[in-house]
């Protein structure tokens, strides 16, 4: 790791670089979301020394000067730079080194990847939002990427938990190995209607257009129904529903440096990391055949180290 | 005022008691929305004494027990009994004396009295949702009954105000008698853009279907949306706008009794009064039809005390 003005060494990955989507071998300057142990400190680097495990998540740059940027919430700089969206001929930010984050020791590098950006996007809302109260009750719509983190993170907190998902079968994956308090099918309207107003909040992780009504039918007085996907067209909200209960609907968008790191010392401390399925590099291609097909549970992490050579 | 089961006097009035609409004289047991001055006092009534100026707002009930009941928030009971809705052979509920507001002797009584529904339904939000810090800039949408005490609470507590309006020739009125700190007409593109991203908060009072992309636009990070009027139809919320600054989109509605008595008195130590026009009881039809053409500047207010009885 180094906060030379451009990364030393070029790296070599696989990419798509036609509509057709098919992956091949690829030379870059590196760029992408990836955890490591560092091998090389510049001059500058105060953070880290070689042996350390890291990381870099969704963000690698900010304008470090506006009011977000001064209060640890770089992920809501208007200039803030995503990890993916960085074209490889960019310089890198002079300040690098404060968007990696120190992996604990005892958490595993290839399970703890996704937290950085599944595991901050869930965690922050629960902290933001105040729903992170033992005892208290929060809803988690869709059991994905994103979802079983949320569920992972609520349950650590304390929080009792409850899983709202299109799908009956994913029940017994929610109770038994998730270990959520209990699963509400949101197709079934004698059970959406035994919740009514049962919950305090809800992660909604759902990225597809969803109606929210029978979501806010679920929320205590008060009650918060937090998304953190984006479904690309706007959803239906009806207002009366939010009035007489004071009710909200928020958005948040993962975190800042502070809470990531924060949020990943939690997880050590917790034993949570995400459900991945650890893949060469030249299964990619079928890999992303199964996300679009949502066949994977939850998060596919490829194995550079060990796999990106032999592929050469 | 008393506490007997029912009101022992029948009341006079006018009402529209068939599907013309009309008004006409009518007797009643009293339960409409009122202010006015104590008369009587019943045996088990503590609060008040004969000659204390006193009002009933929107709500005469709810089930005292619940936990929004015993957190002084019967407006979000969900027994609670709106003062319009009650039929009149109805029993007065046993606890009415909790849902009288004292008005301060200072606060004139016909002006007093819209604030117990748009002065609560304004100032509530303005401090559950934080709004009501000195230095911070509110948006207040739509210029009428309930926007214009939006706009008198907020300057009252120090906030910056900007009046978001579909009628240009509301901004001689919103700044200058208002004194409103400036005003934007929502249809005006170059105007909303450069508004972007300046507001801490909005109270939206419009009942209208109406746009929220470029009320969320005007937000700041963490900024919040407040509804508190209710459109018939749901409106469109587009998601992504609200992850990426963590914003909110909330609703909420009128005040329980204590912080209606809290506004009330606050009006009284800042000389809030609703603007209104005083008609006499026989001018209510051509009211209703001013009021369908939204020709009222804000709130008619009907001179029973000294107008009823001529038309007998």
């Amino acid at each position: 790791m180094s906060t030379e003005q451009e990364h030393p060494k070029k790296a070599f990955g696989w990419a798509a670089r036609d509509s057709s989507g098919v992956f091949s071998p690829f030379k870059f300057s590196r760029r992408h979301e990836i955890v490591g142990v560092v091998t090389e400190v510049g001059s500058r680097v105060q953070k880290f020394n070689v042996g350390d495990k890291v990381g870099v998540g969704c963000m690698v740059g900010s304008c470090t000067s506006c009011e977000n940027c001064t209060n640890n919430l770089e992920n809501y700089c208007p200039e803030w730079i995503l990890t993916l969206m960085v074209p490889s001929t960019t310089m890198e930010p002079p300040h690098m080194e404060h968007f990696v984050v120190r992996i604990p020791e005892t958490l595993p590098l290839d399970a703890a990847a996704p937290l950085l950006c599944a595991g901050i996007t869930t965690y922050s809302p629960l902290r933001y939002f105040g729903l992170d109260k033992p005892g208290m009750h929060v809803g988690v719509v869709g059991l994905g990427g994103l979802g079983h983190v949320a569920v992972k993170f609520a349950k650590a907190m304390g929080v009792k938990v409850t899983v709202i998902s299109t799908s009956p079968n994913k029940k017994e994956e929610a109770i038994e190995h998730l270990c959520a308090d209990s699963f509400l099918v949101s197709r079934d309207e004698d059970q959406m209607q035994a919740a009514l107003g049962t919950l305090d909040g809800i992660i909604d992780t759902v990225s597809a257009v969803h109606p929210l009504l029978p979501l806010i039918g679920l929320l205590k007085s008060h009650g918060k129904l937090v998304m953190v996907g984006a479904p690309e067209k706007p959803l239906e909200l009806p207002v009366f529903p939010l009035l007489v209960g004071r009710k909200i609907v928020a958005g948040s968008g993962i975190g800042g440096m502070k809470e990531t790191q924060e949020m990943i010392d939690f997880a050590a401390k917790h034993s949570i990391t995400a459900d991945i399925e650890v893949i060469p590099m030249d299964y990619v291609n079928i890999a992303m055949e199964r996300l679009l097909k949502g066949d994977v549970r939850y998060r596919f992490v490829i194995d550079i180290g060990n796999t990106l050579k032999s592929t050469l």
